[in-house]
């Protein structure tokens, strides 16, 4: 397999969508030819376990072992761990599928056994048989803080135990400023073979602005002079999962393919938008590739992957 | 519930036999009436997963979670999380079910974040509902050792790995030297209501004698004066489960009742044994009980309890 630093592709990704994103490129391309540069931010200790969600998220779309239905975790999951933590009066929020267990297990003790994330994650990905890199942004500790009426929370509280029902005014990515991308995905984003970077289409605020807060990314990409495509999360105004939507309004950037753009001003030179949302392209500074982004299984995320590969290669007339 | 310092009996315990006889024993007396101290010389790290397994036979044994058919382990147990780590290609030579993990999980957190092994057991024990203390022979590191023909092996090298295949020479509880029994152990053992002591149907070399093996237990009990009986783990020279009949013959010590009794000299002054055995009764040197000892469910187990205890509180003839 092509090491990371000749990668022909670099995507920026967060968990879910990011992960159906990342597999359809993947489908496309040769083995190692691709570079998934993961956000971090959302990691967190549980019960004594390492929890990396979106790099699960990722590996599992590329694994094609990801339940589908659900949009994370394994498929044909079954908790019965959690039944006896449940018995146990232990914390139960988080759930922990037993399949899933198996992978933060396996993860928490390589890191105790003084594995880096990006080593464990790469033995990972080798056993499953992805042929693509799956790099975490930063072995450091960085972590998505949201500033809400309710607080400060970190991501999981603001998530999984408050629902997402805080109104989120602001975002800080604690630890970013102190860190570095990770020397693989430096590697990648410097790799001479590249071709074009893409932005997935994950949640701006939790999932790929923790990615460009971490020091000289943004101008590493800049530097490249390559086609730069982010593909909106956004069908009409809605985000597919999570709580993006509520966000945008009360963060006050519109819930537009022109509020997304606005928001990766200066990075990207393109953007992937829904057919739905065509008449929204006029409202655009950048180059649009319009085509359908809804991702229901393999030929739905080959496709749109295809459409913003061709778009990013100039083959598509935006 | 009563506290361990006044509980009125005792049982030293291995896991599943001993498990099966503590169970039937704590069914017949009242909350706290028993305390048991159970053998942590076979307790190891897994994944990073602190595994006490004589410890969760005994617990499973007395919630009533135990798999009665296979012997260990939790009843309608998975295998999921064990799928993965398959996968992934981890250690798998031990079986973690997935119901089983949530007790490892829960007891390696709590541990990690500064609970002692007695206090975590004691919480399993409160959430799950049982009215029996259930105390680990010791806080400190002791480690049963096998020096076979195959070398120095763990408990768990030679038990799961090697599967008892190797020869077994002599026996050493590393650690137990340099430790105490545990205070909740010795507190129970010098209850003023103590009237009894029971040593389990266990694997005497495996299971009861690293607790014998920490200082100034023997003494503590026999300075109590109290019956003190063991209950004979063979059933026509035959252990249920377990290695003991192969280590019987290699350690050269006759496989009858009189053998278990001469291995217990000086320290119990009953032994119960199985009616198949009962020509052997007139061979031991101590008083006998003669009574069905196969637990196969609950109703055997009580009754082999109330035979025990009968002969402990001297209301049958030996």
């Amino acid at each position: 397999m092509r090491p990371a630093e000749s990668a022909a592709f670099v995507v920026l990704s967060g968990g879910v969508g990011g992960g159906k994103f990342t597999a359809g490129l993947n489908d496309l391309l040769g083995p190692g030819e691709l570079a998934v540069v993961v956000n971090t931010g959302d990691d967190f200790d549980h019960l004594g376990l390492r929890i990396c969600p979106d790099l699960d998220s990722v590996t599992y779309a590329l694994a094609g072992l990801g339940d589908e239905k659900r949009g994370w975790g394994r498929d044909e999951e079954t908790w019965n761990c959690m039944q006896t933590l449940g018995m146990l009066g232990a914390e139960d929020w988080f759930a922990l599928g037993d399949k899933d267990l198996g992978l933060h297990l396996f993860r928490t003790h390589g890191l105790r056994n003084g594995s880096t994330l990006a080593e464990v994650s790469s033995e990972i990905c080798r056993r499953l048989g992805i042929q693509a890199h799956v790099i975490p942004m930063t072995e450091a500790p960085v972590q998505t803080i949201l500033d809400t009426d309710q607080g400060m929370l970190s991501f999981q509280d603001y998530f999984v135990k408050s629902r997402c029902e805080p109104r989120v005014r602001a975002l800080s990515y604690r630890g970013a400023a102190r860190t570095d991308l990770h020397l693989n995905a430096r590697a990648a984003l410097r790799s001479r073979n590249l071709k074009a970077i893409f932005i997935a289409p994950s949640n701006p605020f939790l999932s790929i602005d923790p990615i460009l807060a971490l020091p000289g990314v943004r101008e590493l990409i800049a530097s490249r002079g390559l086609p730069v495509i982010a593909i909106s999360p956004l069908i009409q105004g809605q985000a597919l999962k999570g709580p993006l939507s509520k966000m945008l309004e009360s963060l006050g950037v519109p819930d537009t393919a022109a509020g997304i753009a606005q928001h990766y001003k200066g990075l990207v030179n393109g953007i992937v938008i829904d057919v739905s949302d065509q008449a929204q392209a006029q409202d655009l500074e950048i180059a649009a590739c319009i085509t359908p982004t809804r991702m229901t299984g393999q030929a739905s995320r080959r496709a749109l992957a295809q459409a913003a590969l061709e778009f990013a290669m100039g083959r598509v007339n935006a």
